[in-house]
């Protein structure tokens, strides 16, 4: 297939022997926005959910032994247990680094300032971003270019199905963790919270997978979690855990896994996924104690971003809700045109990327430059402002971090722009969210803040380095609500700071579209329980407004690369076809006992994952065997002469861990099994390794309704019987490729899409 | 069938005619505890998420016009807008009355005492304890006795599939809002949460229902939320308001019906109830705004619960953790005895209670003077102690509430015991979680009024009205969250009302088994954030040891009443049976086209709520016909003299609103269909109302897939056809009760139960 994985969601072996560096497109020519941004080789896996029976199987639950049993769960919580060490580690030592190499930075170069060298001051400046900048870039280019974005759309289509190589690999981790401090250290207007996301995905799945192998668990640790359920389990509470790193907000990360990231849900992820955020939060408390008394350099006061707003008093009356009203709908529109300008330009830089690696590098260089020339240039047009009298906290702050930075200005004095611009982004925004400094900023100084953020995390997410949107958006969304309670002024009762966490949440709402989660990030992030009612208005008028014009910004992304994403809910013209209008190609069909030819000429000329098991005359099906067991059967040449019924002492010598998955990069291809030619000869009886009881719908069932099955279970293959008797007893295999708009639309064109493409927006509030 | 719904979970035909008094049991003789506590007809009604594609529904769906859906949509979300405004009224007021009443008997009780008249106020107290109670009993009983008990568990039913009558009728709505406000008022250790959810769900599903005839809403609208799938949304909803509006906690509502309620859980429906759940946080804040300026009579300080412990600066170490471990270690042992305990309370009373009328209203008198003996004598054995110099609180406080309790005391003293025992719960709970008193409470008053909760709460909430089991749980843990913050003293860092707060989580962890939804709960009950790592801490072990001895405490309410609750995951016997091992009874068929006569008698004489319709030779499925929808044809008499296909324009005359789901009470009966012998003999054509599409599995797969399809898709039937030919093409049908353990055990004794049973905690954690 032309994209990169088959039909049904596996991996396209073509994809997985060379990767494919030109630019990918669906089948379907009504599809012109589908294309791959980067340039990796993208393999797709679709998870299956199904319980598989076949005898062997079924031979192997009823051996496994309650030790068995018990060993696995208790290796699930442990496992759960080490995700959440390793990943509030690596978030503290990403924390920690990016601290200290962004504080050191700023430190000298304040220091050559106060000693007038301005020029030299802004070389060195420049000199280093550009050099953590062309760090990260190249890491990521060179060594693994899958790390290049914030992760978070690659893992949330994990967690839907789609396997993308080497997204979890440990050089992905490793790139990851050090081009994200690179990234983010280098004063582009990026975050890390994108990132932890998939970091601690990546932990999560090499725990389970590639990372035991190393570390010398044994095969039997290690077959329970051959399988997607448990991985798909364990990556959401890796994901889970990564939000909880990246902003100190547990129950936040949790929600965030459940809301944005999962696609199956149960009751008792939650409770997992909940034990490894709590791991986490009660580590990193510890860790930032530690901190707090000074050991970790210029980690001390900043870093690990809780904006403590808890003291305020919050006090708010009916009439701050129109102004509050309008701060969401203008959030709304504004967080839209972001998706929007977000999704214009990376299409540009798609198309720059592709150009080879020189201009990748190029582009990254030259958007570092102009952020260190903004970043340094746009202070000196603020005017010098008078410190205020009492304030508790040292003005003008020469050093790293602090309200009122010095800058150009004479002692006594200090530069609002430069408060904000000659910050990390974590200071910038405890700025904005801080109180009682309603006159510290000028309403144009905010404006051009505001402005210049809104556009550099725009030009800055698409270069190719480890770069994450939550932190952006955060800052972004924070100087918008402080210009709004600037020009707002006196009549509302509200803190400014106030204000700049409403703005915050009003462009947050408005370009991920999440509610709970963001809710209770907010309020974590800023300790303050009392600014729930508004917080929550301001996130559902915004998200309403936005909705109205596009989708949330990952969705989009993963449109961009290619994924194909399964959505919950059917699209209306779904309802207008059956099962029947879709299912296609010609189906390669197996009989109960099957010559070992008829079995790798199937393979080899197919893609596809499944086949269908026919016995008896007249036939009936008997289930379904799947392409991986196929190929194991015939590595293990488990041939007969003759068609013969295998018998079960032979079908005893193979246990569930010769057919468990394998990890990504280690999938056996057909291309590797030699066979001479008498073994072609031979036959196989499949009937002990073949599903026996799939999931089948009726020919005539409609598209919509084999969807919810497919699905609300999580399938791989779904198989479509006749309505009619006197036919072939299988009609053919539903796979995820034939419930992707583009397919469907592609075959029946007449479904004028723009009647229902305007339905769109009613058809997401519907569900 | 015996236990008063059928075996595809609708209603039992009797059970809607006739109340049953009796003790209901389960068919099989293995399932000594089910068993309905209370004595209201409880026909159970299964949920159907399956789209039903029959000829009417298809056409009817494509004639609906943009603009009906855009109705649909907006009316939608207009309900939940009306469902946040409505709830949190009727919170506001609950609370209202409550501290007024409860207060004013509080006012007088301690005037008298002032006046040295100790006995006439224990009368006055004893007597008032008593009317109230005895008020709230009556209703119950005499109005609506399904309104007995917190409701949680009948709501969390409902959103399984299982539709106890009566439940959610405007009479139980009205009962149960004036019964908890006497039963609360009463001093009775129970609580106001639990009916809280079930008057929000009650007001969503009456919105959506009733209410709507009642309110003259057109039938264009209504028949919108004519299905299963809205009407459960609404109800969700309801539930997380009804939380939101008892602890003003909308985040934790929300998590509470995700965590706890709900069975089907989309994306799209955790927006909805954000929605709902904001509506009324942001209401509520205004309320109490208005009562805080003292237009509410004695409401001001106290009520909607919120214990505001914001400016304790929380700071604890790794030397405070192993305190805080045993803590809860214990508290969990000390819920699942709670659990324990109260489930053989329950047993015992259900005996009482079935006895009659009089019975019940004893049994709650009982109680009641047994309570008001308790409040009022017990703070007698406390010793008074000196006012501590230097309080920002009055000391003694007379009145209503506040920490230092005059009682029987000197001036200048305070009674601590009757700090606790002679206020309300809310107010209880409050002494417990302040800060900077930990000298207030003496260890032998906190021991007693620990003791004394414990068990008045567990002998309170069998009665029959409308109580709740949240605050008693959290006023015991508190207590006991004290008192080893009492015994461990100085050599924790901690603060004492930290330790309550600790305490209340633990017991509420052990005994309801949440996670998530209780900690965001106890977060913004005690506004305080930095708490969180150790309140997760204290949840996560004390559920985990209770999980090891017992169920959480409403499942095992549910099993009492004997509701058919369908678990998500499978036992694990389940794998060794296929489903035609419990697929069974004699099957109805229809024909494609079928003589009045037998569809009339299998109507009759079965129970069956779908039957599966087969056409042509050799016998083909063409698909399943509903109970409902059948007796729909025979009432509008839709026959034929001879055997004849229907043609479209007499098809077209029906519209999916004939079909639609009616209200609980309007089911219609076959009883009332009378037809004349010249009818009975003519045929009625069923393929157009035949849901042509039905999801089928084959009669080899395992009980467990089975279950998986089931459960996963929210199914009420679900057809088995078999795995060879030449049979007739449907071998029976699956519905709830063949997934219920009590069933397949009876059926199966040989798989060896014991073995299964002491797996269960381990895979209930496997999950």
């Amino acid at each position: 297939m032309a994209n990169g994985f088959t039909s049904d969601g596996l991996p396209d072996e073509e994809s997985l022997t060379a990767p494919l560096l030109h630019l990918r497109r669906s089948a379907s020519n009504t599809t012109s926005q589908i294309a791959i941004i980067g340039s990796y080789p993208c393999p797709i896996e679709s998870l299956d959910y199904e319980i598989i029976e076949n005898d062997v199987f079924k031979q192997d639950w009823r051996s496994r032994s309650k030790f068995q049993i018990f060993q696995f769960i208790s290796l699930k919580w442990i496992l759960c247990f080490v995700i959440g060490i390793v990943v509030s580690l690596i978030g503290f030592f990403i924390n920690l680094a990016i601290e200290n190499i962004a504080g050191e930075k700023f430190v000298i170069t304040s220091n050559m300032m106060i000693a007038n060298r301005y020029l030299a001051a802004f070389l060195i400046f420049a000199a280093a971003n550009l050099g953590l900048t062309l760090f990260a870039c190249l890491i990521t280019t060179l060594i693994a270019p899958e790390t290049a974005g914030s992760g978070i759309p690659e893992v949330k289509a994990y967690l839907n199905g789609v396997d993308a190589t080497a997204i979890f690999s440990f050089r992905t981790l490793l790139v990851k963790i050090v081009g994200s401090i690179a990234a983010v250290s280098s004063s582009l207007n990026v975050g890390k919270a994108g990132p932890m996301v998939h970091i601690g995905a990546c932990i999560a799945a090499l725990t389970c997978q590639g990372g035991s192998k190393r570390y010398g668990l044994t095969w039997r640790w290690l077959r329970f979690f051959n399988n997607d359920r448990d991985r798909r389990d364990l990556v959401t509470c890796g994901s889970a855990a990564g939000i909880a790193a990246a902003f100190r907000a547990p129950v936040g990360g949790v929600l965030f896994a459940l809301e944005e990231m999962a696609s199956w849900w149960r009751s008792a992820l939650l409770w997992r996924a909940f034990f490894t955020a709590a791991i986490v939060a009660i580590l990193l408390r510890g860790l930032t104690d530690i901190c707090l008394s000074g050991k970790c350099g210029l980690f001390g006061t900043g870093g690990l971003i809780m904006f403590d707003v808890t003291s305020v008093d919050v006090t708010y009356h009916l009439t701050d809700v129109p102004p509050v009203l309008v701060l969401a709908v203008i959030g709304g529109i504004a967080g839209s045109l972001y998706n929007f300008l977000l999704g214009k330009v990376l299409r540009l830089y798609n198309l720059i990327n592709e150009k080879g690696t020189a201009y990748k590098i190029l582009l990254a260089c030259m958007v570092s430059i102009l952020t260190s020339c903004l970043l340094f240039g746009l202070p000196w047009l603020a005017s010098c402002r008078p410190c205020p009298a009492g304030t508790s906290e040292p003005c003008p702050t020469i050093g790293r971090s602090g309200n009122y930075k010095k800058f150009q200005c004479q002692p006594g004095h200090y530069n609002d722009l430069a408060s904000l611009f000659f910050n990390t982004n974590d200071d910038a925004i405890k700025n904005l969210f801080s109180k009682d400094t309603d006159t510290e900023f000028h309403r144009s100084s905010v404006l051009m803040f505001f402005i210049t953020c809104f556009f550099l995390s725009i030009f800055s997410y698409g270069i190719v380095a480890p770069v994450g949107l939550f932190i952006p958006v955060i800052v972004t969304g924070a100087s918008y609500g402080r210009l709004v309670g600037l020009l707002i002024g006196s009549t509302s009762n509200l803190n400014h700071g106030l204000f700049a966490v409403l703005g915050a949440a009003s462009l947050l709402g408005a370009s991920m579209r999440m509610t709970v989660s963001l809710c209770v990030i907010l309020l974590e992030l800023t300790n303050n329980l009392l600014l729930l009612p508004l917080v929550m208005l301001v996130l559902l008028v915004s998200k309403t407004v936005a909705d109205a014009f596009n989708h949330n910004i990952y969705d989009q992304i993963m449109t961009l690369k290619g994924f194909p994403y399964l959505e919950t809910h059917a699209e209306p013209y779904m309802r207008q076809l059956t099962v029947s209008d879709v299912v296609s190609g010609p189906l390669h069909v197996f009989n109960g006992i099957e010559r070992v030819a008829n079995i790798v000429h199937a393979l080899r000329m197919t893609g596809h994952n499944g086949f269908p098991v026919v016995v008896d005359e007249p036939p009936i099906l008997y289930g379904l065997i799947l392409r991986s067991h196929l190929i194991t059967l015939l590595k293990k040449k488990f041939f007969y002469i003759t068609p013969t019924l295998a018998d079960v002492d032979a079908v005893e010598k193979f246990s569930s861990s010769d057919f468990a998955k394998r990890g990504f990069r280690n999938a056996e291809k057909i291309e590797d099994i030699e066979l001479t030619e008498e073994e072609m000869e031979m036959y196989i009886d499949l009937h002990p390794f073949t599903n026996a009881s799939p999931y089948t719908v009726v020919e005539t069932m409609s598209l919509a309704k084999a969807l919810t099955l497919f699905r609300g279970i999580g399938l791989r293959h779904l198989l479509v019987v006749p309505k009619t008797s006197g036919r072939l007893p299988v009609v053919g295999i539903l796979t995820r490729h034939d419930f992707m708009p583009q397919h469907i639309l592609g075959l029946h064109p007449n479904l004028s899409r723009s009647k229902w493409k305007r339905l769109r927006f009613r058809f997401s509030l519907l569900n």
